[in-house]
């Protein structure tokens, strides 16, 4: 059985996007420089599955998610604006849409998408049979990510910290619970571009 | 010439103290989780100069900190907060304590506080000349940090990643410029504790 997985690329003052979210800006204004790491000759755009430009420990940690991933959950922003962008999809695998619009499944070259309109715990409960063995990655974006850790449903948290300060966008980690919430670090990968810091939710 | 070094211990999620910063909770409810590394034995209380308890590379972090703070830059509430915790000052060096409020200098076993009523910069400023070929350390709280940085007076960040969430509390990298802050990633060290992350603006 596989686990679930948050992974974020986040600024130093914990932006995953820049405002404004956009056809035009993806990752909101600003918020490309996030993705750099991964997407080091043209930002955001031309997503080949499985290959993204990414270099070294970079590209090493990326095809790492790459493989462990199972199933993806994704917010319907997101999926509004990657469909557009991906040529073919970042992740090959059957991808849930949290929405409050019903929409109609969907192929995609070579994932498939469920529009899942019964909130993110039915999201992640379908993405995780759908993944069988391997991880189910919660891809974004923020609103999506927090909603599944609020609801204690995710087990890991890959943290990309890029070396820049965003001062505004979307919060990746924002009032997400109460208390105290432990985490253990499993893992940390340092490069040029960024920190890859791996953790574990301590239950 | 030393430079100027804004350095903090923070929540995953950003906060470097919890809500409702007081005597009975020098760091906010919950912040004493932050200096756990530095305190593994009594949360925020019973600081010997120089010497705190922490071990193995916490240790090193600190004693590095330690030696090569020349003067230190505080707010008024954590000088407040801190005169009573402190038996001796954790800094033996001139201390610069931003303030409205007038108070007559004060000298205080190891180190000598000064007041400062025209801002952080003139703080800064007096900081760097009684530092000398040290550093200076801006320790806090929060919004002094903040006006640090917005005023482009930093030099180093030197974050302390401690593996929690507090979900509330005091942002240290809050709103704090425009644009985009580039920083480089100058040294990365683990511990069981915490992820020790020291950063260089670029300008």
């Amino acid at each position: 059985m596989g686990i679930v997985r948050v992974s974020a690329s986040v600024s130093l003052d914990g932006f995953s996007a820049g405002p404004e979210t956009s056809h035009e800006h993806p990752l909101g204004i600003g918020g490309e420089r996030l993705h750099r790491w991964l997407f080091p000759d043209d930002g955001d755009r031309d997503v080949p599955a499985g290959g993204t430009g990414a270099v070294g420990d970079d590209a090493a940690v990326a095809a790492r998610q790459y493989a462990d991933t199972g199933a993806v959950v994704v917010g319907r922003l997101t999926y509004d604006i990657g469909v557009d962008l991906w040529g073919d999809v970042p992740f090959p695998v059957p991808t849930f849409v949290v929405t409050h619009r019903p929409h109609e499944p969907r192929a995609m070259m070579s994932a498939t998408f469920t529009f899942v309109t019964d909130g993110v715990a039915s999201a992640v409960a379908q993405a995780r049979a759908a993944a069988g063995d391997r991880d189910v990655l919660v891809m974004g974006g923020a609103a999506i990510s927090r909603q599944v850790i609020a609801a204690d449903l995710a087990d890991e948290l890959l943290l990309t910290l890029v070396p820049v300060l965003l001062h505004r966008g979307e919060r990746l980690l924002d009032h997400v619970g109460t208390g105290l919430t432990e985490l253990e670090r499993t893992e940390v990968v340092t490069t040029a571009q960024a920190t890859h810091l791996r953790y574990r939710f301590l239950r």
